[in-house]
């Protein structure tokens, strides 16, 4: 029987419990330790550490304190692991908690992190999504239903002082080019609500005013957000501290490529079940800068597609040079207008790109001016038929239903 | 037996035949025409009208006049298509032509084109691809072998006036902004080289002092270079001038999402056959501004990948927002130091991630102030097993093979 | 929160469970009743209700009585449903028991119900197969691991009488043919170890004496062992009594196609997640007889197979007329004969035949006299390279580890 | 440019040319020479040599003789290959003859040939399929339209003279288990219609009368119309005589598991592009009795399958043991009876489950006394919605369309 080697309570408070973090530095001391080989599980909380209610209101989504996320489950140490060693994580399996079997997606407001379309969705939206075993469907957005692509959004190992101070360094820079914006171009380190792990007193005090923030991907992985490093894949992290410190958390049922709607894809507690080893001196032997990793062989098998391009041109028309991003929202905007014709909002078809396992593929990148990006969504998750026909489209969804909204206050 | 309505002899120079154009004009006039629900096949050169040779010197990547490119066989009018219509394309075949069972891939000067890549990679280089059936390998790339994913790079329609102006003068925009950057922002009109099919006098002459290059992809498809829509795809065209319009040239083999080596894929001369049916009024129906396509049944089945992330801090450890190219190119330089560790020199690396199937996924878009990108590099390709294990790589290639290069002059 | 209509204590007898039944008889009583629409949970036995024992001894597997099984869970009524519709069921989720993560493969003796290879294999042997999240590997058959193609060996609704009456008749007219046969061609009713549920007294023992057996697949599904009745399929039962009474157990982790070695997949205890809805009058209006069904979205992804083909010849070289079973078992026995090379035991590899998602397809039916039948083995399932190449296998497994073995007595 | 090594001339008789022959002996001299390594191009006559015409009768189809088929072309000598090796053989392409591009499938009288149900079927039919690049369909069989999964129903290298005995003696005496059986058991040398490839006077008297015939699949592979012998895929094949002598033949456009309506597939005259090379004594080496082979990365991705049981208790009730031919034909007959609610006549659908990709699976094989096997049937191979729901099935076709039929005379 697997050792389940942090638990959490969702009862409670993130903060109470001591094996979970949220913010990375190297001080932050191991919550257990393993052997290489060893498996076991990690419960985890939902990013928000709960904040985020299955409710029919936006009101959370709107109100959230964005310095508390995320809350991490770890860091596991484990022994015999040095700087320079590849740290091989399999991922065994990935669940719901059983006492929590639903999840949650959003929009910030813009005044509030906001998300990749927030100019045209700048206010707090929220959908509900269930879990009935491995499948998915929401009260909010009728009309699809499907396979959960379970992975972790947040994974890596602890970073060492000089790559921490080299993050906060040139984040700041970035920082400092605009400093008023909203949302901000990055996070600093913000002590408040830094949650430390078993760190107390001064040193907690030190450790927080300078650990990094959770919210980018970095060097050691972290918060990638990559939705293919599912259940059953296998990841190759850098270590850079003795133990490693390997920490997890930031659940997602599902996600499309981008994780675009921000907040974020179908957001859950859970637990993971995993198994450590080691590849001495990984890094030098395979040239290993940022982790890589082999997907599953289990996975929703969706294959037939409707894709759709976008350019690196906006919407008012202006011409960018080979910006992958423009090209992206592009390709998502028309997706938009396409399910828009079968009687989405524009809201739940957003929902939709940023839930279901949408692929985002950059299909050209030196045909100047013009990027060239692709939107990839599976037609086989609707409980009808969207691909276009002579007829025209019909309006199989009535607009009865909404998701719940929350002006700005 | 379906009637081949556009041959292209390749002995002989594209601007000798009238069904070839190089630019897009609505002015052109129609090379041929059919009916909808008819299925034909057109010939086409290979992009650049056979400058690169099969041989084994850089010199013609490096001295190419890129004002002459793409030669695209076309415009074909369809009987009833109108402004506002979606042109249906299904492409029912594609190959290369028998007698030319060979493609190039190269990486252009960064004085002349540039790619990617091209301060990593600053000189002319090129490699041959031979084909064997269903598969290619190059004797400048040792070690690697696999099924052509054959497309298009280039197909779309023509433009109406309205929109050829608009194309214009946003991308002139974009010029204005940094006029004398080497390479270009973009590339205006540019009358020299222009090949306008069968135009012929003042006419001819102010269509190719007006005519857009074929070099971006647009609004109406266009240069995507989109993998995927391969053989055995649909693709649904917004139809901007009676009778459609439709071209087609810049064949590929394979290519990998990106086409990050810009000269190009493994670029070829060939065939398509292809059916086009209408959906009348269908952009409006559908809310479509960008074509949308459905992938094919048969395509390459590689499932082992090892990926790669990339995130928005560039090489030299600058601070980006969200942007996605920085973030792939970090990737797409991971894998190519990966590939080194197995003996491949870094041009060879970089020419396998522009040729073999390989994907690049818009992983995370959100996540201030780093976008996550990933490479998905297919294992099967290889010769040999590149996956990391405790022993380190082993050194398959042992080097005595290079890319040929050209120094600039 | 999903209701568990039906729960097994696995350290109680199958036999003092009410809502467990091992004979099929239309008077069996509902043990729960559901609404069409409603999704539930129902936990299993093991098909031999705990017999076999996680050891490192065969004589269980020698000693079996084989009159007990399978031990079912339910039957599960469904109101409104009658006589000739279709229930729809959507294997929501299926898994092991939380507190029992291991199954069991094994061939039974010859004078015990035997097997496919029992000539071959005449002796009692087992494998016990540990699950690591979606994974499962054995400590007697090393080598290998793969992800569990999770499903029910045995799913379907009651008979009514004549149809009931009708598989004894057409079952004892075989076994009358050879009725000391040894194994036996079939099994007839059999009273004593009868478990029917919650009948009690004469009712009972007269349904006991009459209820069929549940060891072959029949018009309503039954026993199939199909391994792609998997987490995510849909069915379709034909429904025979008023409530349709669907039963459901013998569960298996992973499982090759034909369940050659009998004992079978890799049997576990564990849990169903599913939902129920009705085709009014489905089975003439799609012409059924037999259930239908659709796979899931997600099952392991192995992509490379070693396929041996097998031809209508004994292994005397006795020629049959176009009779698969002969051609599928030369064709399993030549993988076997293959897998030797590499240095597992006969009784390994024949266990990797029963337990891993290996399929077996139906080639050639009307080749007179050779049907042909292939047997596709998975190669990523071992941890080294099954591949043919020039230089010959390697003994990879080196002999030290083996089956255990009982003697008949 | 790869070398076409035998070149058919579909206008002329397939016994005017040398390089084909229709029967197997070890005395056959080979057609030509190749080295290992060397790939080359043979092309092929439909299996009846033109017998069978494009036209709407199936008057051919009954009156073929049955004697002449099949027609192969080689043998094709590999200098090097010496009795115990194995030849590998890489199909790098297949394709049809230019100058035809369709194929036939039929089923014969019962009189002649029969097939799989040709109890069901007796009468002579045939439908005709075009080929649309990578795509057919038929003026016979309407709302169908498939990808085709090319491959050569029949390739294998030359018996020795003590194989070719064996299989000759244990057929005739299976033969003489019931001489005048119709359609018979199996079929004997038959002299007056072998063709012999440049074999003349008593030499090739003498082998026509011994000559095996090629109908069925034996211990060198042979006539195994299985499907995944497709395009991409690499075959190992046993070597009997000096220089191997490779033969291919009938090949199909696309075929069912089964090929269960014997005439055939979607049969047609076409091209094989081949790669040979050898592992020495690679019998031995691997325990190889028949062939084994890899399956191509690039067959048609149908992935959403209706699957059809069925049990070996045939049509008229009676229960056979552990059968699964029966098994096999109550699957095919239950997927029939579903089609033909759709409009479809019988022979309709017969003609669907022999030429699109359906999958026949040996689903299991040990609970006695029924087999169960199953039949995928891919669901995105119709122009129609063919799955079951609560409406019950739309007749899409209308019946105005049928199958031309032949009596017996």
């Amino acid at each position: 029987m697997t050792d389940t080697l942090i638990k959490v309570d969702l009862t409670k408070s993130p903060t109470e419990n001591e094996m979970i973090h949220n913010r990375w530095h190297p001080d932050i001391p191991m919550a257990c330790w393993v052997n290489p080989g060893d498996d076991f599980i990690l419960e985890t909380f939902d990013w928000t550490g709960g904040f985020i209610k299955n409710n029919d209101s936006a009101d959370d989504v709107r109100d959230i304190d964005l310095t508390t996320v995320h809350y991490l489950s770890g860091p596991v140490g484990v022994k015999g692991a040095e700087p320079g060693d590849l740290l091989v994580v399999d991922l065994l399996d990935i669940g719901a908690k059983p006492d929590s079997l639903w999840g949650f997606n959003g929009f910030f407001s813009k005044k509030n992190g906001g998300g990749f379309l927030t100019d045209h969705f700048p206010l707090a939206q929220k959908s509900i999504w269930d879990f009935k075993g491995m499948f998915t469907s929401s009260r909010h957005v009728p009309g699809v239903n499907f396979a959960g692509l379970i992975h972790p959004g947040l994974i890596g190992c602890l970073p060492d002082k000089p790559m921490l101070d080299m993050w906060n360094a040139r984040e700041q820079q970035l920082i400092d080019t605009d400093p008023t914006r909203v949302p901000g171009l990055a996070n600093p380190p913000s002590s408040g609500t830094a949650h430390m792990g078993k760190m107390t007193g001064e040193a907690r005090a030190k450790a927080a005013a300078e650990g990094a923030r959770t919210v980018p991907p970095r060097e050691h992985g972290g918060n990638c957000d990559i939705k293919d490093l599912s259940r059953g894949s296998k990841v190759f992290f850098p270590v850079y501290v003795d133990g490693a410190g390997l920490s997890v958390g930031d659940l997602h049922f599902s996600q499309g490529d981008g994780e675009i709607t921000f907040c974020g894809a179908i957001e859950m507690a859970g637990w993971v079940h995993m198994k450590v080893t080691l590849i001495k001196g990984g890094m030098a032997k395979y040239g290993i800068k940022n982790p890589i990793f082999k997907p599953s062989v289990m996975t929703p098998n969706y294959k037939d597609f409707l894709i759709f391009e976008g350019i690196s041109v906006d919407e008012a028309g202006k011409q960018y040079y080979l910006d992958v991003n423009v090209a992206y929202r592009q390709a998502c905007l028309n997706a938009i207008e396409y399910l828009k014709k079968f009687g989405y909002s524009g809201a739940q078809a957003y929902s939709i790109l940023g839930t279901a396992p949408v692929q985002g593929h950059i299909s050209g990148v030196v045909d100047v001016p013009n990027s060239c990006a692709t939107l990839w969504l599976p037609t086989e998750i609707f409980d009808f038929d969207i691909n276009p026909n002579a007829a025209g489209p019909t309006k199989f969804i009535d607009g009865s239903i909404d998701m719940p909204l929350s002006q700005d206050v």
